[in-house]
């Protein structure tokens, strides 16, 4: 029982432009660390990053609710027992909830000798976003499960579908300001317009055809939202002028990640990203805002896993 | 100047299913039979089927007005003479007059010697639809002209994309009520539930991709509509229980062709297909409907045009 698993879970990116709720990718950095071991007895034991205020009561962690949800649906006496090391910071916008819950859940899988579907897996982590954001969402913990770019065609019944994909250079950067996800989620209009939609999802097909048959130029045209950026890139600082500049340098397109504050471009090349990210900086370095960025790829792998060879835990 | 050439320009699917006002398919039958040749000065001379009350006007023919938008981009002093015989009946939501006038429009421009691009065909065309229907649409002529599954990302600019697809059946069944187009539109709601749009473009997502990736279950997942199809199938008598009754019978699914009152209904096999024939003539002989059924494929050819040995105008 003490056989150890080592989890790297990487940060996504929910609401891939046009595809406000349907389309999220995976990153290969950042990545949270995890070790998960099985305990004898039907309970989840949770050691959470010291660096954070994070609850350790498994019932209000988001890793441990997930983790409760598996449980449930286990009938012999077995737990777990979770350490985790965070990478993606809290309220980034790149999925850090999502990697906790998704990544304690695939560790649990792979010590249980993968039991259970990626569609299952989608599921339990879910409870760990309800508890992270009220809303049983499945926009990150998707991307990261089943890695790559990924479609939730519907949420109930369940149906996730991983779309193949072009290489492609991400660049993020997290303008150190808070936007709460209820908040993003207010100022959103309930009712739209048909004739946006329709421009909407013409965008929506584009992109999947481009992701699909790898066409960068059309991948590039369709990165367009008429509905939901307008509304909330007024929350993030220096959005609009952002987005023309990374365009101008050779970026295919982007938005913002998640409900922000973070914000993403995808690039064709390591030498356009590069460029990106250096406007980036200067963009919010010219504003005074704190920021990091990240440059990175689209991980086809999403969260993995791997025997722990150096035990973290201390024998049972 | 006696060269003529011979066409045949096919029935096209608008809207098809979810994909309303973006995608839709050209079909290998029915299809209208189409003879031209060059004229000698600026004219359009239309010989229109004389079983239908068609003008002869070019400027108020469908095919005339796209012949006669062509004619405004070329210099020289020439013009086109057109001989129509149609297989696809006026109003019946498969995509009539815009095989007119984008089957005068590939004609011509086969007798140019091919010196416009597939996209400066469809804008053409749109000219026929406008007079047609009053709205500048490009559901109809955009299959036909790039043949196969096509995605209209955008009207402004105007953006076709050619899908690939896999080998699918098409079953039709034209019942002989009539439904204007004009009033179809006027029945749909201009706003939409945000909610509601965000199902739509999941299934919309996962018809693209599963077209691209030639995955049929995927395919027959995402062939559902919220938006347009409660509100108009009200207009087509039968309609729920017949797509209840073919999918029970192995269809992917379907919807209303065009603005309707066909019904269309994809299969993955010629079997599957003749049984849902068999569904739809067995439904609307019971309802006392008159009407008539098409069972085909889905053709990635589009319009096609050879070189006609049996000249039908006289010399000049």
């Amino acid at each position: 029982m003490n056989n150890e698993v080592k989890i790297l879970a990487p940060g996504t990116v929910a609401n891939m432009v046009c595809g406000f709720d349907i389309l999220g990718f995976a990153l290969h950095q950042p990545a949270d660390e995890m070790w998960m071991r099985l305990l004898p007895e039907k309970r989840v034991v949770i050691h959470p990053d010291p660096q954070y205020n994070l609850p350790t009561d498994p019932e209000k962690n988001v890793a441990g609710a997930a983790l409760l949800a598996m449980l449930d649906a286990i009938d012999e006496p077995l737990g777990f027992e979770v350490k985790i090391t965070k990478h993606i910071k809290p309220g980034s916008g790149i999925g850090s909830s999502a990697a906790s819950a998704a990544g304690a859940v695939v560790g649990a899988n792979a010590l249980l000798g993968g039991r259970f579907s990626k569609t299952d897996l989608v599921q339990f982590a879910m409870f760990g976003e309800k508890l992270a954001s009220g809303v049983k969402h499945a926009d990150n913990i998707a991307p990261g499960i089943f890695g790559g770019v990924t479609l939730i065609r519907s949420i109930l019944p369940l149906d996730v579908v991983a779309l193949p994909s072009p290489e492609l250079y991400v660049v993020i950067v997290h303008p150190q300001i808070e936007v709460r996800t209820a908040d993003a989620r207010a100022i959103l209009r309930q009712k739209i317009l048909l004739k946006d939609a329709i421009k909407q999802w013409g965008n929506i097909a584009g992109l999947v055809a481009g992701l699909t048959t790898k066409d960068y130029a059309l991948i590039g045209r369709s990165l367009e939202d008429y509905l939901i950026e307008p509304v909330r890139s007024i929350l993030i600082p220096g959005f609009d002028l952002l987005k023309q500049q990374c365009k101008a340098a050779g970026a295919l397109g982007g938005g913002i990640s998640g409900s922000g504050p973070s914000v993403f471009m995808l690039c064709q090349t390591e030498a356009i990203a590069h460029a990106v990210e250096k406007i980036m900086i200067n963009l919010y370095t010219g504003l005074g805002i704190a920021h990091h960025t990240y440059c990175t790829t689209i991980s086809n792998a999403g969260i993995t896993t791997q025997p722990n060879n150096n035990p973290v835990f201390a024998p049972l």
